[in-house]
């Protein structure tokens, strides 16, 4: 470990990426309007030294971290942990993030998983914590569906509709990624210490925030813009009217990514911010992962839903007259051409056309007594 | 009762419309043609003799039934059931009825509901007749919230959502007609002998057939139409992929009146119609009576829904760096204003600042060992 001098060591993007992910919080605004105004090294620079900038304010808002600043000891704890850093430009980097407002300055990865292909056919499936068995259900039905059909399945490790996710992609050993809210050595919720495992090994986890860093409510909430922007689409499985799950569905809209949302009783809470997504932020209602295909798949072809339609009727296989006389037929009671007139409010011969039509298909018989359904 | 010879004592237009009802199935497309084209008296006579008309066509759809064609016993019938019947251009008329492709020739009317008034402020609440209890739950909240709030719910008498929908709204004492697809002299589904008699006497029924008439397949789906227009709109609460409930739903659509329908399971089959009526139809999805008197109600004011909203949260009485700074505050372990300008990456004069904010709401508190959140 090197002791770095006054300039930390940054000299170069990569290391003024990877300072400026240890030392601001993500999509943290003065960070955002420094490097966007002088770059990375010498916006970094520029706090390091706390000088002022952005009309004359002093720069100090990163002071405290800036103290326990080590990009050797970092590097060091990455290659121990087996963790790649993904920086734009390198060829793991996932180019879709960069459509974000504020793309990640870096990102650490962990799995097989290839990264920067996974935008191109994926699906962030994401959800209450609080879900109900309704919702795994669901999610693992449109996990491992879509997973079947060569989708990722992106999701957040959580508790619930998360965590249904993951495992049935798993299941149908589709490769699957959490994108996490803390560091990828750390393990958030501590209970899913086997699933994140799992999904290491069969995809991959991904991170903004670097090693050591703890789950915090404004990296979840900046975490989920990052499985948005991974994604093909999202869909929101359950969400209650203050779900996190909604924030990532925003975030995928806002950049212009197809968003689903899957219908549940109006009676459970944990649907109702489903419901508002539909009636308020235009979200596609889908109903299985055939449809969660056909929104994100390839256009025309092999990724659209078949038709959703009930059991076919008489009246898809003849045409309006012959439905008209079927319908006054019965199974049991035979009734003559003269009755069946009156009842069809039709010629005699329009019914004798019709029964002739109905008698090649199948649906009307001629007995001793009269004419009557084939039952 | 008098004999009517050969013109079967039709001269007028009324007894035109009369005898049409009687002699012609609803919206037949003979009828319809020689109606337009030569209007309701002369249109009937043509039928009567069986002449040509319409492109040389010998018109003998009509025949069977004019041989059983008693206007002045249909009268007597009415009379005695003490039954209205209702004709264009009468002060009982419902005019929205002219908005469809095909309106009613006449209607036959009991119960002291205003008709004239009902598609002012009604909804039609439609839907399985093998409804859950969960559809029937909804249904019957829908009737009776916008029962209370001055519609009268228009349904169709059957099982299921029907029913639900009439009860509720008897039982917050609102009107609710039932459009029936048999005579207003008979009872159909026979169960609803007392659901139909209380609606009846609690606001009415209505039909476009004939005394005497029996529910056909056809008269159903002739039937629907009318709910859809005698209704400002319309709402389908369970519907499998081919229930009748659609059918409505897409009349209503097609003479541009609001349709919803209310989401439900998607492992529920009875809730897939209504599902793919948003996904295909561009109906409105609907979780409760509030958001349909919104749909449709009185244009802005005391009709729009409330927004729905979950809990309150902190960030939502406090701006973006105090919010920041609670996230980073404990219960019950105090911190230093040090350790907190790490956690939260902000200046120490941002968090002096943001704590002082927290303070006023009493969000934070100062101890002896530190700032925690208050609990």
């Amino acid at each position: 470990m090197t002791s770095s001098g006054p300039d930390h060591g940054v000299t170069d993007e990569a290391s003024a990426r990877l300072a400026w992910a240890r030392i601001s919080e993500p999509t943290d605004p003065v960070a955002v309007a420094l490097i966007e105004r002088f770059g990375f090294v010498d916006a970094f620079q520029i706090a390091a030294r706390g000088g002022r900038a952005l009309n004359g304010k002093v720069i100090d808002r990163f002071a405290g971290r800036l103290k326990d600043l080590h990009l050797d000891r970092d590097r060091e704890v990455c290659e121990r942990l087996g963790a790649r850093l993904l920086l734009p430009g390198n060829p793991g980097w996932p180019v879709a993030l960069d459509d974000l407002e504020v793309p990640p300055w870096c990102l650490w990865a962990r799995g097989p998983a290839d990264f920067a292909a996974v935008p191109a056919r994926s699906v962030a499936v994401v959800g209450a914590r609080a879900s109900t068995a309704y919702g795994n259900h669901v999610a693992a039905e449109i996990g491992a569906g879509t997973g079947a059909r060569g989708f990722t399945v992106v999701s957040g490790a959580a508790f619930g509709i998360d965590a249904a996710a993951h495992r049935s992609a798993l299941s149908v050993e589709a490769p699957t990624v959490a994108v996490l809210a803390c560091g990828v050595d750390r393990v958030y919720p501590t209970a899913h210490a086997e699933l994140i495992g799992q999904v290491t090994r069969a995809g991959g986890v991904l991170t903004e925030v670097p090693p050591g860093s703890a789950p915090t409510r404004p990296r979840f909430l900046a975490r989920n813009r990052l499985i948005a922007a991974l994604a093909t689409g999202t869909v929101v499985v359950e969400a209650g009217l203050r779900s996190g799950a909604l924030n990532t569905l925003r975030a995928a809209a806002r950049i212009g990514r197809p968003v689903a949302v899957v219908p549940g009783p109006v009676t459970s809470m944990v649907s109702a911010g489903c419901h508002r997504a539909v009636r308020e932020e235009g979200a596609t209602l889908v109903t299985d992962s055939a449809e969660v295909v056909d929104l994100l798949g390839t256009i025309g072809g092999a990724d659209l839903a078949p038709d959703k339609r009930g059991p076919s009727r008489v009246e898809d296989q003849v045409g309006p007259l012959a439905s008209r006389v079927w319908s006054t037929l019965a199974p049991f009671r035979s009734k003559t051409v003269e009755e069946i007139t009156v009842h069809a409010g039709l010629s005699a011969r329009e019914v004798l056309g019709a029964l002739g039509e109905l008698q090649g298909c199948g649906l009307a018989e001629l007995r001793l007594d009269g004419w009557g359904r084939t039952s």
